[in-house]
């Protein structure tokens, strides 16, 4: 019989507790232990919960129990929740967690010390939701080198993008309903912002590449200045949309890393990505591309990925689950401006033909998009030569000192 | 220093030597220990290989050499690649292996061996090539109750089908194309007649549901009789043909498993799983589905996922790793004739009006299915309502007895 804590019951930490439930013979068969929930603490009352028995105010009583072997973390935030999950790995507990906040902002310094006290830490739930990416990238990819990762990381934003690629909705509109179907907070901005994406990418980088890459090193842009027009030329052009958290290793041992909406042609496998679910794909030297898709989010998927943690705790309880990197410094992560990549452009002038072929001269040759019932002072193109986006930045200076506006930018991805 | 030895030097076996030489420096920092190639086994000499020295023909010195703690089997075939991992399980050695064959005809008894001499059986490669499923299946899922897994499993005959939809290219052509391409044997029966995709299936159903399914129990069926006209119908219906296996649970604890060309609608993330790839859906209780995408076969692939297996092996030496499976009696499979499911149906009629009439009031609703320059006494319909496949059938025959010629039928699945 091995006893578990579950720290907070929310959407996720009820989900654990129902699955722990619901599932406990077929998960004890797979254990091949039992589990019991000895603790679920959380702040409020839930005094009809089947499990009433169970809930505590005190997280030292949980603490203190040495017949808690392992704990679920599953509050979300920053604080209490790092001063919890530390004392707990002190303490001898392994800690899984669905908190991409936390091992995005802590991980190397909490795989530290679960390291040090030879137990797990683990948080297969942090990134995308119910599907397995932590541990295929850990464990089936080893014998690869990853080159990049891309990934759509962030159910709400893609279920706005989708809404304005398929419905032709506006983002407000589609934000809107997003909000109302429960998929967007009420102050939505970490997903619209593109925070929620930057953390998850974070860990996926960290765990790739071995080296702890904080989210406030990381170029993030949101989905809020794409506009329908954007969506259409994006299809002109043969393609979508998508809020893209990407990162690749650089020639001198930095990483490229950024999360931004991106133009992808409609054959990539993260085209059809669609809706509030992910994709996340994997380059790897032998095996090419692997892309692993299903529900990022939601209450079941990941408390599911946190009960598969835990399963994995029990199995292992006796020897430390393999998953470290190390700490790094901020130089590690290459200036974004240093991005080679292709442009589109869309921009404002009285005479777009004559911005065209300024354009064209400018950037070594550009194509025009098309799209219907377009303003007549509205130009959109894309760049056809690889360039970094400092060069990029430089020349759309040089178009606005002729006269023009540059009212948006997409970058053009190869995925 | 852990010492490994290779059975087989074909693509796989030495796409295996190349990976563990090529990243030895990363694969010792994951396995945390250095792995070094003792003997290579082959058949045939190697003089130029840099790995020369390592090569032997006899087996018994592998199989004596107490040094060897981890062998990796590549040969392919049932004999004697049973024999040899038998003997290797019974004599202290781990295994790991991408043969398909040997996992699909004799998983269940390898993997007893394994257990009881605490040793590892792995197998990652044998589906799926570079593409991370054993594992995620096994593990990321185990808080799930898996429901069903439908899958893309054989890059040749999913090559041939793109070819046959993207390019509208014969059968023939596409099969020759492949040949050319070195993606088909010059005996491409064990592709096209669907038996390695139902090795595929059989694997990854054992693995989800706990008993062993023998390929011999499992109703397959190839790609050979589909023509370019049923690609020409499937794009009318709204979808793709895709060489489907498919394995769900029955309410009576059997299991419903087939391999069989499938009518997919085009927003089905398998839909767009195209050339050589592999795709494979895992819908579970709590994740929904989750979609694995990536090489299915080729050396590198493959060979990398051989080497994940070793590393695995090396980092579980002294405790075995949890893989199993019981052993199962032929009516652990149900009949597929009680499969329910929506039938696409081509034939020939000298009236097309008259017999859509019957079919119509015979299947309590048909939908009639065109494409530009059929011939005139072709008809292609599709039925409405769910219907068990022995219960189509007779209706079908009743057709027959009515003047008609059925041609085709091909399965509608849900995924």
């Amino acid at each position: 019989m091995m006893k578990v804590a579950i720290l907070g019951h929310g959407t996720v930490g009820s989900g654990v507790a129902e699955v722990l439930t619901s599932h406990a013979e077929s998960i004890a068969r797979r254990a091949k232990e039992e589990i019991e929930i000895q603790y679920i603490l959380d702040i409020r009352d839930f005094p009809d919960s089947p499990l009433h028995d169970r809930f505590t105010k005190d997280f030292n009583q949980i603490l203190q129990d040495p017949e808690v072997k392992i704990v679920a973390e599953v509050m979300g935030g920053l604080h209490p929740a790092f001063d919890y999950v530390k004392a707990c790995l002190e303490n001898g507990k392994s800690v899984v967690t669905s908190n991409k906040e936390l091992v995005a902002a802590k991980g190397a310094e909490l795989l530290k010390i679960a390291q040090k006290n030879n137990l797990n830490f683990l948080f297969e739930a942090s990134v995308g939701g119910g599907i397995p990416i932590i541990r295929p990238i850990s464990q089936c990819l080893a014998a690869n080198e990853v080159l990049e990762i891309a990934g759509i990381l962030n159910g709400t934003t893609n279920f706005i993008l989708t809404k304005m690629i398929r419905e032709s909705m506006t983002f407000e509109d589609a934000l809107a309903l997003a909000q109302k179907l429960g998929y967007a907070e009420r102050n939505p901005a970490a997903d619209i912002e593109g925070h929620d994406a930057c953390r998850k990418i974070c860990i996926l980088a960290s765990l790739a590449f071995g080296k702890h890459v904080y989210p406030e090193w990381v170029h993030t842009e949101g989905i809020t200045k794409v506009t329908l027009s954007d969506v259409e030329y994006a299809d002109a052009w043969g393609g979508v949309i998508k809020l893209i958290g990407s990162v690749k290793h650089t020639d001198n041992g930095k990483i490229m890393i950024m999360v931004a909406p991106m133009m992808i042609p409609r054959e990539s496998q993260l085209a059809n990505v669609d809706d509030v679910f992910n994709g996340i794909l994997v380059r790897g030297d032998e095996t090419g591309d692997v892309v692993f898709y299903g529900k990022g989010a939601g209450k079941l998927p990941t408390a599911s990925a946190v009960v598969a943690d835990i399963i994995d705790c029990v199995k292992h309880v006796k020897a430390r689950k393999y998953l470290y990197w190390d700490d790094a410094t901020a130089d590690y992560v290459e200036d974004y401006r240093k991005n080679e990549t292709l442009m589109y452009v869309r921009a404002t002038a009285e005479d777009c033909d004559a911005l065209f072929d300024k354009a064209d001269a400018l950037f070594g040759g550009v194509s025009r998009l098309s799209r219907f019932d377009a303003p007549e002072n509205e130009l959109a193109f894309y760049t056809e030569k690889l360039m970094s986006e400092a060069v990029i930045e430089e020349k759309l200076q040089q178009l606005q000192q002729m006269g023009a506006q540059v009212d948006m930018t997409i970058r053009i991805a190869d995925l």
